[in-house]
């Protein structure tokens, strides 16, 4: 089978050479030329994915669109967040009528508070829901890339399409499991950044495990009211896309919200973390849409609400744990 | 108010100390003359917590079981869980007819199978329920005994015991949650020994994070199963004492059974492992209570069943996630 995959960023990249080790014909669409030509000429990466090895044979390039999604039957669209409306656009005549669009993106779009399949679909022209699958889980790009074991859930209104594109992308180290709750899996996805935020923060604060652990363990509960009462279900939370995520998130340095998070804890600004990260993480916008999202939606969100007051006004690990966990926090 | 803990270990100290900063006058017992003299007379305890500074003045030993539990309101076990049946039979008589017994124990008896709030009651002569109470959280010793902010919840029969004892052990790093879900907290703490294994056998596999998250995802959702089959709240693993201690566990390598997995995961045989560790760990004897468990109430447990061939077997960790998770699992 033909499947395109737009973007070349490490997760794109990764999940590209899955599909092709799954047996299917990839073709990847980027940008810059010079990312074209590393998957297309010699086989790697070394822009945004330096650690794959050589990739498969069956996964090429392109810089053009129309060439990139000629005959796929799936398009999987794996660009950042913030920009994935604005690159969508211009694909939308050009897709298959009969292609399954498949996001591996994570985030909500700060100019309008939505989700990604709400972007996907607007972007696509009004995409039929059961058209679109969003896929998420503890998958470590770089992790990936190195053939680690792992799954994750791939979600569609249409259980079908989940079970179609889970067949597709199923390999011996890659597993996907069907579920219909799309919207559990995308506020999943999002909202664990925020949770990881926090966690780096205490790291950066100089705690260990006990206060991690406890944090994501409050983090996940206010996730899943949240999620609830949003529509999604409470069981996609505690699952390999909720529990399992925020994890593998959680526990990587690499992850640029923990990262960003631990600068925080330093004592850095969040204007100075910035700097160091090359721009805000993910996660700092999120919390934003979070608090608001709990408003709305007359939920309370107090860890999300501590990070909030952290990066409006400075607080330090200890009034943030104050406020995110009630009482006093010290050592 | 005066506190007895039975058991100068590692964690029964630094609750100890816990107890000591809230307030209360606490008397450790342990039979070790060394540990004892430690404690009295140079407030430490260089044998089971070296890394813990000077301990609080209020905080002493003795190694006399009356002397001990004389005038305890609260008596707290710290047992390690195969000896805590043993050594508790002599406190039988001592302890004060209004006293609160709180387990800090986690475990499975094996000659039994029997939870440690069984073991305790049964031991001390049939404690009514709502004189017992049990805690469980994200608790490295080494963290709180560092007083780095964490939690955990405390459950009893009678809910207002467990409030008594939160209130007891509140301190300014250390809060406890109240419950009313013993068997759900003992199931908890004991069963999260089997995923930690499991987990740690992914790292000595070499694995990263996210084989790690997918085997914790999956290891939780077989525990509640198991729990609420056995009649515990499914809300009480979602929890501070679930998930929150489960993650903690599987990310410290200090862990013994992330430890005992991890050399299983490099190809060592349980023989092997069990002379590097000095003794098998407690999931070790744990797996095969889950497996029996998850038998006798007719729920799967993939997970557990895949490490119990391991441990009989010794098959490696490509094959116990093909167990565990279904399907082919290689790189």
């Amino acid at each position: 089978m033909r499947i395109a995959v737009l973007g070349a960023g490490a997760w794109g990249t990764a999940f590209g050479q899955v599909l092709a080790d799954a047996g299917n014909d990839v073709m990847m669409w980027a940008r810059e030329p010079q990312i074209v030509e590393g998957i297309r000429d010699r086989h790697c990466n070394e822009v945004r994915l330096p650690s794959v090895g050589r990739l498969p044979v069956n996964m090429t390039a392109t810089g053009d669109r129309a060439q990139a999604v000629e005959g796929a039957r799936i398009v999987v669209v794996a660009i950042a967040a913030q920009h994935a409306r604005e690159a969508l656009e211009p694909f939308a005549p050009m897709i298959a009528q009969d292609a399954v669009v498949v996001s591996l993106m994570k985030g909500i779009e700060r100019s309008t508070d939505k989700r990604m399949d709400q972007v996907v679909r607007e972007a696509l022209g009004g995409l039929p829901a059961e058209r679109f699958a969003a896929i998420s889980g503890p998958n470590l790009s770089r992790e990936v890339a190195a053939r680690e074991p792992t799954g994750a859930v791939v979600a569609s209104a249409d259980l079908a399409v989940a079970y179609f594109v889970a067949q597709a992308a199923a390999t011996r180290y890659f597993k996907l499991y069907a579920s219909d709750d799309v919207i559990g899996l995308e506020l999943c996805g999002s909202l664990k950044n925020v949770v990881a935020l926090a966690v780096g923060m205490t790291r950066g604060a100089g705690y260990g495990e006990n206060t991690a652990a406890m944090v994501q363990s409050e983090g996940l509960s206010e996730l899943v009211q949240l999620g609830v009462a949003a529509g999604a279900k409470a069981e996609t939370f505690y699952g390999l896309a909720g529990v399992g995520d925020l994890i593998a998130t959680c526990a990587s340095p690499l992850s640029r919200n923990y990262t960003f998070g631990a600068n925080l804890g330093k004592g850095l600004s969040v204007e100075q973390a910035a700097k160091v990260s090359d721009g805000v993480a993910e996660g700092v916008p999120t919390t934003a849409a979070v608090v608001a999202m709990g408003k709305s939606l007359g939920v309370p969100t107090s860890l999300a609400s501590a990070m909030q007051t952290v990066l409006e006004e400075g607080i330090d690990c200890a009034r943030m744990l104050e406020q995110a966990m009630g009482g006093d926090w010290e050592r």
